[in-house]
């Protein structure tokens, strides 16, 4: 069994570290070489949209994954054409455009945030007259770590608003909230499904930082309930995160991941089997293995630069992940899980 | 940092596997390709004699370590003049052969099975009549997994012995015991020691067939007291293992290997931190991490074929192994762990 993976990323790194274990053969396909994953020789590298190198990868693979929704839609779909693709292109299609994950959202009926469709400056100003400040302005697509999107305050930010802001974007607005969680769903080709302790994230400036698994979240049903109905819409096969914004008792659907997620890497040391080998379980028929935790743990995430590795591994049940990136300020370079975890 | 790995098979995989989250580097230096590390391209292969291609893996390495007991010694010795080998070149020289390893038990208050150096058929019969049958001929070297040994019942056994086993070979007592145990015991650089929860096994026809681990084992510091003692002779650095036969209270002192271990394998899934990883830390003058076990759990050989890997799946909790070897008859083809244990 060979597993195509469209990416280069610690997200791939750790898909394969945390899987190669039950015999399973990778191939990836990026468009240029990354640091991640130089210890691995069977890859393919050619832009995406290079149809004889996709159809050469195709071949190779018996089942083709991704790490990241920013893949072209159109790579995806041709790739299914020629392979199984999980998660499937419909999943990348709704996922990299914020309109249409919260379009599903609604018609699913999972509370959201007002928004509504920016494709001129006046639509922003409706959205500001008919909700008050603040909102969001985010672009609907290629937006993550908080790239891509705007706090406005007063009609000055409006007017001050660059000209790319105001087309392709959504307005949102802002949810006061008292947690941000995240709920990991794994969902297999014969229907099987399992869910992950509910994460309790912690951002700053978009940027993931921390996160802690709620081992008995009162929130957890609820997450469940939501996750299913995408699941169920989209006759989803492997792994889905969903963010969500509490608000008193109840979840606002942020958004979807149709992959693993940095929230779920604690999963590595602290459940019974990881989101990563699930996910590849997931994809390549076999039965999921168990979700559970193994305890209460903490994900604290490196960026910009990875503090002394030696220090760091001095402190009491500290596992360390060094993705090997070249340190760029406030770029994703590794991670620390803290399990069990220590008072 | 760049760690260099002398042999291709199930142990190397698992070291690089368990610790390349950490960041670390690796080069495998091997006499013949592997299916076991064929993801990997960072590899030298030449015979364990090439001083010139050991000389350019050394080049390449901060550090060398090896899977195997069996690597000529004359191979780590070289290896040794040109960057830190661990664990050094003496622990291979007494693991590698029987009688020296019983001499050092014996030497350090190491309760042995009664034995004698053979190098003749006549120390054969000395060794009958004076501790009577049955007993074991065992060549001094290469033998593991049964291989290269022969239980001796009678004067006809000693008269039909190939004359291969009456030299370079000893008489050792056959040891009427309770239980076979082992310990896993890490040492770092600068004396930091860990020890792993004492491991009860199963073996049949001279192979590992499964591993208990055992969370509050009666015998446990002794065993920690008799493999500290072969530390501490040996200045030793890396993971020890060491096979005892209990009889009553007492441990007796099979064999060492200076290598990570088969009756190890279950610390992947159910220690806080793995042998694999905690060798690689041990010897990259890392802090070791935290060996203590999250649980008790079962550790099963897949010997000559691996079952249906879809069914294995399917049964909770089973963390499956595949080393990706070509079947053979008795070959260690993989393991499954069970964690936690289900009733």
């Amino acid at each position: 069994m060979k597993v195509g993976i469209l990416g280069g990323g610690q997200l791939s790194r750790m898909l394969v570290m945390e899987s190669m274990h039950l015999g399973i053969e990778f191939c990836f396909y990026l468009e240029k070489p990354t640091e991640c994953i130089n210890e691995f020789h069977e890859m393919i590298i050619a832009p995406f949209q290079d149809e004889a190198a996709l159809r050469k990868f195709a071949e190779q693979c018996d089942v083709i994954t991704y790490e990241s929704e920013n893949i072209p839609y159109e790579t995806v779909l041709f790739l299914e054409s020629l392979k199984p693709v999980y998660p499937q292109a419909q999943a990348i299609r709704i996922s990299q455009d914020r309109l249409f994950e919260k379009e599903l959202f609604t018609r699913l009926g999972i509370p959201v945030a007002p928004f509504k469709p920016v494709e001129s400056k006046n639509d922003i100003i409706e959205f500001a007259n008919s909700h008050g400040f603040e909102f969001f302005i985010k672009k609907r697509r290629l937006g993550y770590d908080g790239k891509g999107q705007r706090l406005i305050k007063s009609l000055t930010d409006i007017e001050n608003l660059e000209a790319d802001f105001c087309r392709d974007a959504i307005c949102e607005g802002k949810i006061n909230f008292s947690r941000e969680v995240s709920m990991i769903a794994i969902a297999a080709i014969n229907g099987e499904r399992c869910y992950y302790d509910m994460c309790e994230n912690e951002h700053q400036a978009g940027i993931l930082r921390q996160t802690l698994n709620r081992t008995q979240d009162p929130l957890f049903e609820k997450a469940q309930n939501y996750i299913d109905r995408i699941l169920t819409h989209l006759n989803y096969v492997g792994c889905l995160v969903f963010e969500f914004f509490q608000v008193g008792d109840e979840l606002i659907g942020n958004e979807i991941a149709p992959r693993v997620h940095n929230s779920g890497h604690w999963t590595i040391e602290a459940a019974v089997t990881s989101q990563f080998e699930n996910h590849i379980r997931a994809i390549t028929s076999c039965a999921l293995g168990n979700p559970a935790s193994l305890g209460s743990c903490k994900m604290i995430n490196l960026l910009g630069t990875i503090p002394d590795k030696a220090e760091i591994l001095k402190k009491p049940n500290h596992h360390l992940h060094d993705y090997k990136k070249k340190p760029v300020a406030g770029r994703k370079l590794g991670h620390i899980t803290i399990f069990p975890l220590v008072d």
